[in-house]
C-alpha cells in the first residue's frame, strides 16, 4: 500500500472523497508509479487504508473504469490499463476542441490540471447525467428484437430510409421545412459533415470563409484539403457585413462556413437581416454556405429561424447534429444537400467510411418516432434555461463593469471580453489555480494570437455550482488585472503571450 | 386490393412464397404504384387474397420492414416508406463495391434484377444469419449497465483505452505480434483507415500504387485526394515483381495499397518471398505500404503470416477490419500506425469525424475480452471452410476445361477467367437471367474496361445452394460462349462492351 501514501484526503474539501481518491490514483498512473497490468488493492483494504466507507472506494474504482484507466476482471480484481493522456479530450473535463488544438502546440497547456477543476466552464459537451440512457437502452433492445442481424448489416450509404422519414417529419414539425427525401445524407456527426463537404467541393488552394472566432474543428477540416481560409469578423448580431463585402470584392470563396444560431464560441445569432443579406451575397457571388446547426433546439426565447429556411436558391448545405445534445457516442447527424450536389456529396461520404452505423440509425429512428427526442430536448431546454439564467445572474452579480459579455438567446455559451490588453490565455492559467476552467479565445482564431475574449460554457457545470464558479472566475480576473505582468513569464513549454 | 393483382405467386418456384410476396410489393413500390405513406392491407386480408398462411404475409411484411421499405406503427398498421434505390448497395444482394461503382456509370446495370437473384455469388458481405446477435445484445446491455451515460460520451479520438488493450492481447495471441499501445488508432471501418491515411500522407498529384485488380473503395479514397494511381499486375502468389520494379524505376509511389492475404477480389495471397521483397523495395525506394487485412481470420489451411510481421523498418500501416466478418453495422476497425506517423494520422482521424463511437468500442472490447470474437471466428471458419470446399468441388464438377480458376487458401473469393475474348460483363447479364449474380472483373480495375476475369464470392450463398448455383453459372458461361455476339447489343443505358 506504500504507493498510496502520497494520496492525502481532505474531508473539508469541496471535492468529494471518491473523486479525491480517483484523482490520486490517476496521478499515480500518470506518473508511472502504478503501471499498466498492475492490480489495485481490494476495496476493503483500500477503504481501511484511507479510513473511508467501502462505497467511496467502489465509486472511485468505478469512475476509474468508466474513464478507461482501469478494467475489472471478473473474479480477479481491478487492473490498471494505462491511458496515454495526450490524445484524450475528455481528460481535461473540456470539450472536443481541445484535441484538435492540442495538436497545434498547446499540449502542455492542459496537462496535470484537469483534476483540480471544480468549476468546468470549458467543456462544450453536455454532462452524461443528462443522457437518456434508459430510453436508449430500451430502443436498442427493441431494434435488435425487431431486426435481428439485419440491424447490423452494411447500411446503404445515404442512410436508413425510415430514419430519413423521421427526419422529414421532425424538420416539418420543428421548423416547418419540407426536406426532400432524396436530399438527406446521414453522417457520423457534424464534423464528418464539414469534412465530406470539404472533400466534395474543395480543391487545393480554394478559398473558404469562416467566422472569426469559429469552431476550430472546421478550420482543421478545410485546412486538410489545402484550402485558403479567410476570417470574417463576427459581431453580436452575426457576421460583419462590411468586412464580408470588402473581402468578397477581392477573393470570393467557394464555401462559407457559419453557425448562424447560438454560434460556437460566441453564442451569438444572426439577425434576420444579416441572414437574408448572407443568402443574397451567396447568390450574387456564387458561393455556397455550410450552416452548422449544433444546438438550435436549445432556445430560451423564441424559436430561431434557420438560415436554410431562407434558402430559395439552393445555396445552403445544412448540417444538423444530433450528438451535441443527445448521445455524442452515437455519432449521428444529417446533411441536407441541394439535389444538384447530392451525388458528389454521397460519393465523398462513401469513400470516407461507406456508411454511418445502420444500428444507430435504427435506434435514432425509433427515438424520433416515439417522441423520445422531443421529450429529451424539452427536458434539456428546461434545465439549460435555468442554467442560462443562473449564469447570467451570476455574471451581473460578480463581474466588474470592465468585463463585457453578451446575453445569447440560447445554447450554452457566453462570450466574455477582458479589458483591452489583458489576454484570456493568461486568465486561463490563473483561473485553473482557482479550480475554474474556461476556453481562451485565441483557440478559436486561425492565428491563435492572444485575445481578450474567451468562451464560458455552462454545458457541464451543475446548476448549484454556477454562482460560486463565476465568483471564482471574477476573482481570477481581478487577480489578472491587478498583476498583469506576473503571469507572462510561464514555463518554457507554455504558449504564454 | 386491386394493386396486388399483378403479384403472381408460383408455389413450385425455388423462391419461398414470402419472398415472392416481398418481391412483388417491392416492385409495386419501385414502380410508384404503392407510394410513400400508403398503408398496406392487414395481414389476414392479404393472406386470404393470396391464399397463403398468415405467417407467410407476416414474414413478407417483416422482410419489407428490415429492408426499410415499410414501417409498422403500433396499433395502426404497416406503412410504406419509399426508399429511392439508387444509393442502396444492399438492394442488389451484392456488396459494398456496388455503390461506389454505381456512381461511376453503372447504375442501370443493377436495376430491377436484385429480386430475381437466387444464387448470390456477388456479395462480399457475410449473411446476417451468421451474426452473433444475442452475444452482441448481452454485451451492449452490459456496457450500458456498467457505464451508464459515460458509455455514450465523446470518446477520445485515438480510441477507448481498454479496447486498445484487448487488441494488443488479440494481436499477440493471434499473430504473435506486439503492438505498442501508442500505435493503435481506432477507426470506423477499414474504408476510413484508407481514407485517413490518404488524407494524412497524400498531396495532389502524389503517386499511389494499387494491385490490379483491387478493391474499388480504395481507388475512390485515393482519387478523392487527387492522387495519380498506378496499377501493378496481381499474380496468384502476389504482386508481379517485374511489373513493380519496372514502374518503381520510373515513378516510385508515396503509398502502396495491398491486401496480401486472401485479396479482394482474387482471393490470392502473397508468397513469403514476395512479402519479403515488397518490404525490401519499400525500404529501398522509400514508400509506405497500406496492408488491408480484411479476412485473414478465415484461413482454411495454415494461419497466414501478416506482411506487418515482416516489417522491421516501420514501412507498413496495418488496417484490421472487424466489420467484415462480424457486424458491419458497428463500423469498427483499427489502424496500427508506426509511431513516427501517429500524430499526423490522429489529426486526420480527428478532422474526419472526431472519434469512432465509444459505445461500440466498449462493446467490442467486451467481445474480445470475453472470448466471444474468437468463438465467433472459429464458428465462421468452420462454416466457411465447408462452403469453400463445396464451392471448389462444384467448380471441379461443373466448369469446363476452358474456365480457369484459382484455389485460395482462405477468405470467401474465387477468381475465374473466361476464355480469351469473352467478357465477364456480358456473362453478368446472362447469369442474372439464370438467377445468378457475380462481380464482373472490370469493376476492380481503374479503366473498368471489359475483362475475362470475375469474382465469385461465397459470403452470402447458403451451403446447400452452392452446387446448384455453380451449375447455373456454368450453364450461363456455356450460353455466353455459344452466343458470343447475341448479348453485345444491350439497351442503350447498359454499359455493355
Amino acid at each position: 500500500m506504500d504507493k498510496f501514501v502520497s494520496i492525502q484526503l481532505d474531508p473539508s474539501s469541496e471535492i468529494p472523497l471518491y473523486l479525491q481518491i480517483y484523482n490520486g490514483i490517476v496521478d499515480l498512473i500518470e506518473e508511472g508509479i502504478i503501471v499498466r497490468g498492475e492490480k489495485l488493492p481490494p476495496i476493503r483494504k483500500m477503504a481501511s487504508f484511507f479510513k473511508v466507507n467501502s462505497v467511496t472506494v467502489v465509486n472511485a474504482y468505478k469512475h476509474l473504469e468508466v474513464q478507461g484507466y482501469v478494467e475489472s476482471r471478473v473474479g480477479s480484481g481491478t487492473y490498471v490499463c494505462y491511458s496515454s493522456k495526450k490524445n484524450n479530450p475528455d481528460e481535461f473535463g473540456t470539450s472536443e476542441e481541445v484535441f484538435s488544438l492540442s495538436h497545434r502546440g498547446h499540449k502542455s497547456m492542459f496537462r496535470d490540471t484537469a483534476r483540480s477543476i471544480k468549476f468546468d466552464f470549458a467543456s462544450a459537451s453536455i454532462a452524461p447525467d443528462y443522457f437518456p440512457v434508459q430510453d436508449f437502452k430500451d430502443v436498442v433492445n427493441e431494434v435488435l428484437d425487431r431486426d435481428g442481424g439485419y440491424a447490423l448489416e452494411y447500411q446503404e450509404s445515404s442512410g436508413y430510409p425510415p430514419l430519413k422519414e423521421s427526419i422529414m417529419e421532425f424538420m416539418k414539425a420543428q421548423h416547418g421545412l419540407s426536406v426532400p427525401f432524396e436530399e438527406i445524407q446521414i453522417i457520423s456527426g457534424a464534423q464528418q459533415g464539414i469534412d465530406i463537404l470539404a472533400k466534395a467541393f474543395l480543391n487545393y488552394g480554394d478559398v473558404v470563409y469562416v467566422e472569426a472566432p469559429t469552431y476550430p474543428g472546421a478550420i482543421n477540416a478545410f485546412r486538410s484539403r489545402g484550402a485558403h481560409i479567410v476570417e470574417i469578423n463576427m459581431e453580436e448580431d452575426g457576421i460583419d457585413l462590411n468586412d464580408l463585402e470588402k473581402k468578397l470584392a477581392k477573393t470570393p470563396p467557394k464555401l462559407f462556413y457559419t453557425m448562424p444560431v447560438f454560434q460556437n464560441p460566441t453564442g451569438n445569432s444572426y439577425s434576420l437581416k444579416k441572414k437574408q443579406e448572407l443568402i443574397a451575397l451567396a447568390t450574387r457571388h456564387d458561393f455556397y454556405i455550410i450552416e452548422d446547426d449544433h444546438v438550435s433546439d436549445l432556445y430560451y426565447r423564441q424559436k430561431p429561424l434557420l438560415l436554410k429556411a431562407l434558402d430559395d436558391s439552393d445555396k445552403v448545405f445544412y448540417i444538423k447534429s444530433y450528438s451535441k445534445l443527445f448521445l455524442p457516442g452515437m455519432r449521428l447527424a444529417f446533411l441536407w444537400v441541394p439535389k444538384f450536389h447530392f451525388d458528389k456529396t454521397a460519393l465523398a461520404k462513401y469513400s470516407s467510411d461507406i456508411s454511418s452505423s445502420g444500428f444507430f440509425q435504427r435506434a435514432m429512428d425509433l427515438f424520433l418516432r416515439k417522441g423520445l427526442w422531443t421529450k429529451h430536448v424539452m427536458r434539456l431546454r428546461k434545465i439549460f434555461n435555468d442554467k442560462w439564467q443562473k449564469t447570467h445572474k451570476a455574471l451581473v452579480n460578480h463581474m466588474t463593469k470592465e468585463i463585457k459579455y453578451n446575453l445569447p438567446d440560447g445554447g450554452h455559451f457566453f462570450w466574455l471580453e477582458l479589458p483591452k490588453g489583458y489576454y484570456s490565455m493568461n486568465l486561463y492559467d490563473i483561473a485553473l489555480k482557482n479550480g475554474v476552467s474556461i476556453m481562451p479565445g485565441n483557440l478559436f482564431f486561425m492565428s491563435q494570437k492572444p485575445t481578450e475574449g474567451f468562451r464560458l460554457s455552462f454545458a457541464q457545470i451543475s446548476s448549484q455550482d454556477i454562482d460560486r464558479g463565476i465568483q471564482k472566475l471574477s476573482e481570477s480576473i481581478n487577480h489578472l488585472i491587478e498583476n498583469p505582468y506576473a503571469i507572462i513569464q510561464g514555463p518554457d513549454d507554455r504558449p504564454l503571450l
